[in-house]
């Protein structure tokens, strides 16, 4: 689907012509009601960050072919679509640097049924934009990821899952990490042809599979909770359906038992029996580190001596990177009382350090982040302290976006791509100073 | 796509059982995001026009199935997922009045992973919804249609064409008109699979295609005209697409070339060519009576003195209400100056009455309209004179919804509804003091 603003979130960045940033591009949505043809444009005035384009300044590409303003309004059968996006490219040397921009544009169409002292019809569209840099992973470092959870609200509304693949690949991650129970149709029992077509989106967008959230709804019925035997079940029959979805890991969220999270009891039975299963699908298995509950605590020490105890190489801590926030988020949360601010909203402020502490444990981080601002500031997670320690200990695993910010329509969308430019420019910094 | 709000527009309906309405019905979109168990749904609590029900009074149906809320707490296997509707059915004897009504929910969850203090989660939305009732066509009267013109906006963005469609049939609606530049992927020149697919949608979705909007964009060059020949091939192109799409009319828009609408001189001789196409094709071909240009005017005359000249009986009169329009609409037109009303949208007060005197000339009403209120007023086209000329002269052509007010998203959805509300309302009058 596309995006109502004129101009879209994902596409827009600099363009490189024989090893020199030539200027710019984005993609554009036909404004009118209907498509038009080609000679029918009569350009594009563009403002990007107050510096104005006249409108036969950019290149229009249409139908796979570049054009300039005046080539365009000669075309004879090029028709712009309403579902065809148009990429619009403004030359400047040297393009724009990696960041929010302030992008106005008035596009301008003739149409000639109507009068011609109306003409041209101008369409008018101005908002923030990202423009994100031509990315490859540092050797040895970080792997960038999202995971769908980012998108809540704006799947199966704004945008399909391909989409949500489009944007991810579109800002330069590789990784995409789904929720069981959220993003597979028919589950638990998807189609082959679902399957299928995962496959072939992951391999068109250039995308790899790193973790599966799943839930052991252990609490499912009123009057019993699931047997061993059951949670089990659950647990492995999302295990199986990972792995044959190219999955590496899987996030298996327990039932609690206590404010404090405690996970149900029958939990450590549950993994036990299912580590073969993981040792032979070579998916491993990830409780979450989540807040409310901070590294220093029973649960996530249980998971510890559980790693030890058993030797279980396929059995590792995922870290949400909520519980380092510093910063009390006053979005709400859908589905809570609006008055209150829920446990896991509160600022734990775990020190960085402790996370170096118990790094050998640690499978996979979650990016948890809920706002950063215009000038690429993250108002509530300690980026360059979580990444120092990350950095420091080694670690060259996923970093997994995950936006739970406020669920204005499209905005995801522009949040993860301000979260990476983030995480990457803090990233390049510490490989700078090592 | 669904919609954003939790209670969806279409499927809001009465239920009847044995031929007794035993209640009401609405969709309701998984609110969560991430799908449940439907043993973890709590109910839905429901208000509606202020009468409360509590949240185990309705019936859910999700997978095919119906359930009462304790055999849903019962199931084992059932999954409600994200991109499936459940369908409540409230129990109301006697159902409610068609109309326009104010529904408020409270959807209820449990989640095992959230401490027990918490749950369940509450997930509210309020907003005011069309119910339409079970409709036919009266024998002899109106048919009902909808143009995609409607849902501009919309379109690519929030919904697909098969979401029209399903919108359509869902308010009783058995016609639909389409545009060739907006609705057509690839078009001038639509894959062969998009064919096969409009009509395998338009048999699920029993609907008819009525007439298809076209230009002749006689001035689509910046240095010269279409010629004569140019301007027919552009006109039978579509008339053989419209054809072969199904529909029985088409609606040429020729370029203009002055402020009152005249319509490019090589219109007529463009028309003449095509008029054997149009025999054998059987396809009418019908100018658009459109405001600002009212029945008596020199181009509307001009028309009418062609049909009498040829004799033929393939060229006829579509008329837009638009024309009928007796107040100033002021929501603003994109494209057009924002301080300024363009004219089109001033009330042009066209009698009906003049309607009455042409009605042998006319093809197709285009049933234009801005806003109809929550007491299912139109504030701009005096409904009751126009279906009154209609029906006293014996039309029993389409109706076809154009929705033309303000453009915020999903706005058109309902407005068609009260509209076809309106409507037929009128029309059963009209029929039962006949």
């Amino acid at each position: 689907m596309l995006e109502l603003s004129l101009i879209q979130t994902r596409g827009f960045t600099n363009v490189t012509e024989n090893g020199t940033v030539t200027g710019f591009q984005f993609l554009l949505r036909m404004p009118n009601y209907r498509g038009v043809w080609g000679s029918l444009v009569d350009g594009i005035e563009i403002t990007v960050d107050g510096q104005s384009f006249p409108a036969n300044a950019a290149r229009w590409t249409l139908g796979g072919r570049a054009y300039t303003l005046d080539e365009l309004q000669r075309t004879e059968g090029l028709h712009w679509q309403l579902d065809e996006l148009a990429t619009i490219t403004v030359p400047v040397q040297g393009g724009l640097k990696p960041g929010v921009h302030d992008l106005a544009v008035s596009v301008l169409l003739r149409s000639p049924y109507i009068p011609a002292f109306v003409l041209p019809l101008r369409f008018d569209d101005r908002r923030q934009a990202t423009l994100v840099p031509e990315t490859t992973d540092i050797p040895g470092g970080f792997k960038y990821g999202v995971s769908t959870y980012s998108f809540t609200g704006d799947l199966h509304t704004l945008m399909t899952l391909e989409d949500a693949m489009a944007d991810i690949a579109d800002l330069g991650a590789t990784g995409i990490e789904l929720l069981t129970q959220t993003n597979i149709p028919g589950y638990p029992d998807p189609s082959a042809a679902w399957i299928d077509e995962w496959h072939r989106l992951t391999k068109t967008y250039g995308l790899t599979p790193t973790n599966i959230s799943s839930w052991v709804d252990n609490q499912m019925w009123l009057d019993r909770d699931l047997t061993v035997e059951e949670a089990t079940a659950q647990l492995q029959r999302d295990m199986r359906l990972a792995h044959e979805l190219g999955f590496t890991s899987i996030r298996p969220k327990f039932g609690v038992t206590s404010p404090e999270l405690d996970p149900h009891p029958t939990w450590e039975e549950t993994v036990l029996r299912s580590l073969d299963l993981a040792q032979e699908l070579d998916v491993l298995i990830l409780p979450e580190i989540h807040s409310p509950t901070p590294i220093k605590h029973p649960v996530t020490q249980g998971y510890i001596e559980f790693i030890d105890r058993t030797g279980t190489d396929h059995f590792k801590l995922m870290i949400d990177t909520g519980i380092f926030q510093t910063v009390v988020v006053d979005d709400g949360h859908p589905g809570f009382d609006p008055d209150e601010v829920p446990p896991f909203l509160q600022p734990l402020k775990v020190p960085a350090s402790e996370l170096t502490e118990i790094l050998p444990y640690v499978g996979f981080v979650q990016a948890k982040f809920f706002e950063v601002d215009e000038t690429v500031t993250d108002l509530h997670v300690p980026w360059r302290d979580v990444l120092t320690a990350l950095h420091a200990g080694g670690y060259s695993g996923w970093l997994s976006s995950e936006y739970e910010g406020r669920r204005d329509p499209y905005r995801a969308r522009d949040q993860i791509r301000r979260q990476h430019l983030l995480m990457r420019s803090i990233e390049a910094d510490l490989h700078r100073h090592a």
